[in-house]
C-alpha cells in the first residue's frame, strides 16, 4: 500500500478560457445536456488559499460524469489562483488529476518530505481540495480530496 | 448518443522529461512495482505520422493501471512528434485524454467538420491511436482508440 491508492483516481480537471463554449462542445460530442455552470464560493466560505495567501478567486466550474472519474472544466477569474497561473503559463489544458485519500495530512506530509508544497487549497460544502505543486515529481498537479479511497 | 461515449474514457497520458524518474516516483506514491518502460515501434511497423508527415519518433512509454483508466507516461525523443511539440510548448503535463470508439472514421469526420485535424497517428500490434488537435474546441488533445466503447 502506498501513500495514495491508485484506483482512487476521481477527476481530470481542465482549465479553459471560455467554459460556456467548451461545455457546449463536450455536450455535443458526448450527446448529453450542457452541464450546469457554477462558481466556487466566496472567500469567507471557501477559505481559498493560493501559494499560502488568501485569495478572492471565484472560478467557474462544470462537471461531467465519465464513470469512475469526472471531467471538470474550470474557467479562472482575474484573482490569483492555481487555475489562472496555469492558464497564463501553459494555456488551456489539464490542470490536475484528482485522487480521494483517507488521510489528507499524511499525504501532504509525504509530499512535504519530497519538497512538494501545497499550491492551492479551498473548501466547499462537505469537503475540501488541495492542489499539490507536483509537476516536477509527477508531471502533473495532483488534487488531494478527503474521502473513501475507492 | 453522441459521437463519443463519455464512459469510454480509457487513458490519461502525460508527457515527461525523464520517464525512469517519474515512473519511480509514481511507483513509490502508489506502493507498486516500477512499471515496465518500452518504446513505440519503428516507423516501418508503426506507420507513425505527425501533422501529416511520416516520422521516425520512438517515444518511451510506461502504463499504470488506475481502474477504468490507465495513466500513461511518455518521454518523447528528438524526432518530430505530438509529444515533443507538447513538451516544447507546454512543458511536462497531460498530453491527452483517451477514449475508445467503435467507429474511428465517424469520429474523425466529425472533428474534421469542426475544423479539428489529426495531429498525430500511430499503430501498435492489434491497434492504433489518433491524436486530434482539439485543444481550442475541448481544452485538451483527445486520443481516439478503436475498441469497445465501455
Amino acid at each position: 500500500m502506498g501513500i495514495i491508492n491508485k484506483d482512487a483516481v476521481c477527476q481530470i480537471a481542465l482549465v479553459v478560457k471560455d467554459i460556456e463554449r467548451t461545455a457546449a462542445n463536450y455536450a455535443e460530442l458526448f450527446g448529453i445536456e450542457v452541464p450546469q455552470i457554477f462558481s466556487t464560493l466566496p472567500e469567507e466560505e471557501s477559505h481559498t488559499q493560493y501559494r499560502g495567501n488568501p485569495t478572492k478567486t471565484r472560478a467557474k466550474l462544470a462537471v461531467i460524469d465519465l464513470g469512475q472519474i469526472v471531467l471538470e472544466l474550470t474557467e479562472p477569474d482575474d484573482e490569483p489562483s492555481s487555475w489562472k497561473e496555469f492558464l497564463e503559463t501553459n494555456g488551456e489544458g489539464v490542470h490536475h488529476i484528482g485522487f480521494t485519500v483517507s488521510d489528507r495530512v499524511k499525504v501532504i506530509e509525504y509530499f512535504a518530505s519530497k519538497g512538494v508544497p501545497i499550491r492551492h487549497y479551498g473548501e466547499y460544502p462537505g469537503g475540501n481540495y488541495t492542489f499539490m505543486d507536483s509537476v516536477k515529481e509527477l508531471g502533473v498537479i495532483l488534487n488531494i480530496k478527503p474521502g473513501a479511497q475507492s
